[in-house]
């Protein structure tokens, strides 16, 4: 599909930026890869020459990268003051990546020019001419990044657009305005991109574009981006997730899907939006950053309703309640059960588990008023269903004809912790359960008292199940409840499980945090087994 | 600072709609009481009548809160179809509630009104009509939320406006346009605000305003907030921190710090606005939700440097890589990872405790650069001060002439908790300890682990320092760090303690969640002796 607007990633570059962001030359092929199946047209692969991990990228990427849809482009900046680009060794770097497209970096604001690259407003207009001119030379495309242009434009508009002037007539493709700093509002986007395409008369039917380059410190880092194409920009930078230094980058799925789903513009092939969230989620775990649930369109809440008021109307007509169809970005509604939640919320939440009930049956509709009464006397004290699936889940079995297969039966538990002057304290727990006849006492230790627990409970029933050898406690989450007396508090854990390539989550609400935790863990063992369609013996 | 814009606050109703957030009526309390420090106008409460929680919350806001800025909004629906707005339920409770702003949501779009209400168009807006005209009567402002107002506005325009115009008419003060699936784009909004404060003839001299509120579910929801307010509007309505159902709604902070420092507004007193930060993270501790670090304006990155290409020209001068002095909204430039402290807001928060500290004194710099390390080093290790005054102060002793006194020497302590069958689990503690050369081993039982350490700590206690009678532990909040896998994180716990007339809280990090909790009971009850001038025996 072809379209006249570049979509630009720079998660590899400026995205790795972000604080907290270490990505190896592993996990950045592994993201190219996943850009490259997003449909993105550009891959900003890094800065060769400046780090070597980088050179090393591209020089990987070369032999091992084989994209369908994407091109690379390499970063780098002009030459060096009162130097020549053809001998400057990080200009070489750039040429040697074998990168087609070259994204340079020059200054366009003049106290960046004066006091941090310490050189003259001539001198730099000339490093611009030379390294454009000397890579288009060498069959190079090459794009500008301007870096400081918005802020620059206020401090001194003529010397802004004489730096993207150089650019274009040495033969630059793009001219990307950079808002470094991310303090720009949509309306001085828009003013200073109009200004920019009208004064240098880069039309839409010219050779170069001018592009788009934001950050989002104000909240407004999507909105700049489209306020830029609305005045004439046609080639858009952003990261996934909105990686990036501070506040982040312009979200890029977000801004395509924006200009895609909403302005209509064909910008990836849809079948490939389609798999956004799948993507974002997969750089993700490459990232090891924890995905952001509120993050549009591909957020796992972004589709997610919890008003009980809603829930009945969206029976009637999904289209009322959600701004699009969530397949478009491949994510999904959900329906959240909390104490707003009405029958039509239990219903839709049953089917989406795989429970088909029919409100019409006399049998479900009994069925499911049970549930809610459950689900309302839970919440009550203190459940909260709308971030426990596998509790919910658990729930609605023990309602269902035939119960709850019982597993195991607990006799006792016990968890001790001590400590001695000042070494770190200690959890040894010891729990006694029978399964399948045979009564089991097994102890853990751990580093905690709940560590303690499920190591001694898994123990315990290892030999009865041995598939919980593959379930491991990957989160825990405690909330103290209405704590206007700390002593009379309720505890809430949710316990969220792994067993290798799906999660889930359970919950125990208690007096006492460590039976609240314990019996979280139970339900967690419980729902894994029946997942993996085990039998109790 | 007076202005005619309205800031208005729906944290404590839209903003609960979100997934996993679950307040009790205390944290509501605790919320608006933020807010009201932090200056908005409006602070929606919640839903009287509808939701026994908002009702009650209402009931002790009346007796408890003592706002000094913001107006208190109760928040409901218009009347029943076919029903009188005077004896309506749920429209008595609205008066019964007490606040003198009731927003009423109302439909507008012809779908919802005939599928999801299921009335009659014209039923409606009678039903609007009665319910504002009713509550009017009655002496109370009234506001109306149009619900899904964009939507509506695209199916049918003339009915959208026929509804805002019916509550103009019966004396509504604010129309605010609800862009309730969150699909709109800035230059949508623009537009139809625009349209609507032109066609109904609401221009800015007129006793009637239009209003916006808008959801992030196209990452537009700041831009879509400012826009309203470019083409018009006079009240805009947000959530602290974005919370809200799906993607969240507009972050009021963030709206705000764009309109007062970008486009020279004076929407709060800027002292209130320098708190932004601090009760960011404030409410996030009450809420439990973990503060999102790339947030504009307050989050912990969003002034932080990664160390580069950036460090050496920041030093020459700050104000070429950040948009804006973060002190404005109480936030600090970070060139590492985890300082949220400076020099200047230690020496202020010290003073704050009440330690005069002189930056010209050298003793007292060298005295401040210690405490600075101090914290920076325990803030990576997990600590957070922000919430925690009293280990502050603690921390800041120890560090003054004479360091800390010490009241008692910690020989150990252990806890049992156990549980058989279906029974309670039940925990006792063991404290060993030397008091005035007396040593002390006592045992305590509690519903948790906390609860029995802190008995078995008070009793060991008390005959040493009898005033530990009058200490009660009020509140106790948990969070897990680095949750990534479960067993590795580390706990965070926080003690707030009461000894009957004023309140303070201690911080505990460590491993295992029980000795976090130790720690801080420790530091707890060593803060109160403190503070209630006795010395050590």
């Amino acid at each position: 599909m072809t379209t006249d607007l570049h979509v630009y990633d720079t998660t590899l570059r400026d995205g790795a930026q972000q604080e907290g962001l270490n990505l190896s030359v592993t996990d950045k092929l592994a993201i190219a890869r996943h850009l490259d199946d997003l449909g993105v047209g550009f891959i900003e692969g890094g800065w060769p020459g400046a780090n070597p991990k980088d050179t090393e990228f591209f020089a990987r990427a070369a032999r091992e990268l084989d994209l369908r849809n994407a091109t690379l482009a390499a970063f780098g900046a002009t030459r060096r003051a009162g130097g020549a680009a053809s001998t400057d060794p990080l200009v070489r770097a750039l040429l040697d990546s074998q990168a087609s497209v070259i994204t340079l970096v020059a200054k366009s604001h003049t106290g960046h020019v004066e006091r941090a690259l310490r050189t003259t407003l001539a001198e730099n207009l000339a490093m611009i001419r030379d390294t454009v001119g000397f890579l288009v030379g060498e069959g190079r495309r090459v794009f500008l990044d301007a870096e400081h242009f918005f802020d620059g434009y206020a401090v001194d508009r003529a010397y802004a657009l004489e730096a993207l002037r150089a650019a274009a007539e040495s033969g630059a493709e793009v001219l990307a305005l950079c808002d470094t700093n991310g303090g720009m509002l949509p309306t001085q986007v828009a003013d200073v991109v109009a200004d920019v395409v009208g004064t240098l008369g880069l039309g839409a039917d010219h050779d170069t574009r001018v592009g788009i380059h934001c950050h989002n410190d104000t909240g407004c880092a999507v909105a700049n981006s489209m306020a830029a194409v609305d005045a004439g920009a046609r080639h858009v930078q952003g990261t996934v997730n909105g990686y990036g230094e501070r506040t982040g980058n312009a979200n890029l799925v977000t801004v395509v899907a924006n200009l895609q789903l909403k302005r209509g513009l064909p910008l990836v092939e849809p079948h490939r939006l389609q798999e956004a969230t799948r993507i974002s989620h997969a750089i993700s775990e490459v990232t090891n950053v924890p995905p952001y649930s509120r993050q549009p369109y591909t957020g796992a809440s972004a589709f997610a309703h919890k008003a009980g008021l809603h829930a009945s109307a969206i029976k009637v007509d999904p289209d009322l309640y959600q701004h699009m169809d969530p397949k478009h970005v491949g994510n999904d509604m959900r329906m959240l059960v909390s104490d707003m939640a009405g029958r039509a919320s239990i219903e839709l939440k049953a089917k989406e588990l795989g429970f088909a009930l029919d409100a019409q049956s006399e049998a479900d509709s009994e069925l499911m008023k049970r549930v809610l009464a459950s689900v309302k006397d839970k919440e009550l004290r203190g459940y909260t269903f709308d971030a426990a699936d596998a509790s919910f889940d658990l729930l609605l079995r023990r309602e269902l004809d035939g119960g709850l297969p019982s597993f195991f039966d607990v006799e006792s538990w016990r968890v001790i912790t001590d400590a001695r002057g000042e070494g770190d304290a200690l959890s040894e727990a010891t729990v006694k359960l029978t399964a399948g006849d045979k009564r089991y006492v097994r102890t853990g230790e751990g580093n905690g008292p709940v560590n303690a627990l499920d190591q001694a409970l898994r123990s315990a029933l290892a030999r009865a199940y041995p598939a919980i050898e593959n379930f491991e406690l990957v989160d825990y989450k405690v909330r103290i409840l209405d704590a206007s007396h700390g002593t009379d508090a309720v505890t809430r854990v949710l316990i969220e499980t792994s067993d290798g390539t799906t999660t889930w989550t359970t919950i125990g609400v208690a007096a006492n945090i460590l039976e609240a935790s314990w019996d979280a863990l139970v339900e967690s063992v419980t729902y894994g087994l029946l997942r993996a369609d085990i039998s109790p013996l």
